[in-house]
């Protein structure tokens, strides 16, 4: 199966805070603040050399990034891979006994649609499976 | 400064268990597995279209990846970046107030120089700067 990492994403309570360090003092380039309501987030795409890192910010108690930093404190929260057919990924992954957290697209940021791979099939790496342009599926 | 993404470090009890996910069904190329005694661990890299995976395991309860999965489980540990000269680099980041975990690089995997940067200047996550072929400056 086809995988490109597509971003790293980060859990922290503030992004205006970590911007300093991330794009003042490592030079990462910053683009557009965009809200995923679905997930309760507001999420930054960071650029070094077309490698994307995503501050990820929650919006609210009820949003799973403010429970995992109440759990974990800020730090890594999940590797994003971009694939090319996410409904046959899906199939192919309960196939061979991977456990998913959705069995179903929902929709993600930017037009895209995505699904988790659950940590216990991954050594413990939440993984964000993302397809570009496929909003029409979106759920 | 130039940063380029080397790699995403993870750690978990055994490479070999995880293997079967990350090499038999994403199908992530395998490299040669290596022992890191200054940090006792093993670890593998992992190859998805020019992006590392390491694996990492701890050898024995005195390695720091042992400590951190008792702590927090398996999963995300690091981001590593390379950088053209981490002596530079060490100095900058602490003129501006960045905390360092090393202030001397150390030697890490293949010959090259490592320092980490202390995870509460980066939203918590741990950043490992190094520079390859610098093996001379081993300390």
């Amino acid at each position: 199966m086809s995988m490109k990492l597509e971003h790293i994403g980060i859990a922290v309570t503030s992004i205006e805070r970590h911007l300093e360090v991330w794009r003042d003092i490592f030079g990462f380039v910053v683009g557009e603040m965009t809200e995923v309501t679905g997930q309760k987030v507001k999420v930054v795409m960071l650029d070094v050399g077309g490698v994307h890192v995503e501050l990820i910010e929650p919006l609210g108690q009820d949003s799973p990034i403010h429970k995992f930093i109440e759990k974990r404190g800020e730090g890594l929260h999940h590797l994003s891979f971009e694939v090319k057919d996410l409904k046959e990924m899906i199939e192919e992954l309960k196939k061979r006994g991977v456990r998913m957290i959705d069995d179903v697209p929902r929709s993600g940021a930017h037009g895209s649609v995505v699904t988790f791979v659950h940590p216990s099939s991954t050594g413990g790496v939440l993984i964000e499976l993302s397809q570009e342009g496929a909003v029409e599926q979106e759920v």
